[in-house]
């Protein structure tokens, strides 16, 4: 079976910021995503903004994206979200049968 | 430490089907899955009836499986599934310490 | 856009042993985690006492590390965890903007 590679981008944030940054996402060319709530606890959550500790709900987002809006996305990422909320996002590569219906 | 190469696959998928899905998982050899609820929302959720848009409550269903077992089911959920339900599949490859506990 | 590969290790366990298992994970140097709640169905979740069959509430812990935490984590749930609880765990590579907010 014929499997195309797209990129799985999570991103891990606080709970009440999850609406703006699916928001967010949407306007950077995702075009889909999946959602839990959860908890998470972090020793280095925040950056440079007093105690890094933080723990408390979480969301979990979970998006099949094209290379090129999983850098669009890490790149804003870093530039608007990184610095002042608890976010942490990882990618990695993920093959998938309808490469259209993601990208 | 040896760790063997299994594959991971994640549905993600409309809510109401869920216990027939993980059913159908079962028949075709996986031995078991982990499911948490979430949302989601995708404009290309739907194949060829009426409008692709779809938001709503979602199950995600995660499962490490030999490789025939991953084909089989991504074969079922193309011939069967994507035509008339919301549902995502992706897979890769995961390191596990246990094979046998999966396949 | 430069990433850096770290391990992307999964986690899903009984519910019950949710809060002493982060607290393990933490000892070994994960330094941070997120946790869903969710369902779980396997026919070999337990090892070697009695029925091997096993579904009820689980949780899911997500934690990026370094490989060498990596490895201690999985050593740890192969000695004590893998024989006496439902314990399950895979690995992959996943990339990040900002290492040092893992390892």
């Amino acid at each position: 079976m014929a499997l195309e590679t797209l990129r799985l981008i999570i991103i891990v944030a606080e709970a009440d910021i999850a609406s703006r940054l699916t928001k967010e996402l949407a306007q950077l060319g995702v075009l889909g995503s999946n959602t839990t709530a959860g908890k998470g606890s972090w020793r280095r959550a925040l950056e440079g903004r007093g105690p890094q500790e933080w723990s408390g709900p979480t969301v979990r987002i979970e998006a099949v994206v094209s290379q090129s809006v999983a850098e669009a996305v890490l790149a804003r990422l870093s530039q608007a979200w990184f610095p002042h909320y608890v976010v942490f996002a990882w990618v990695s590569d993920v093959g998938v049968q309808r490469p259209d219906k993601y990208a």
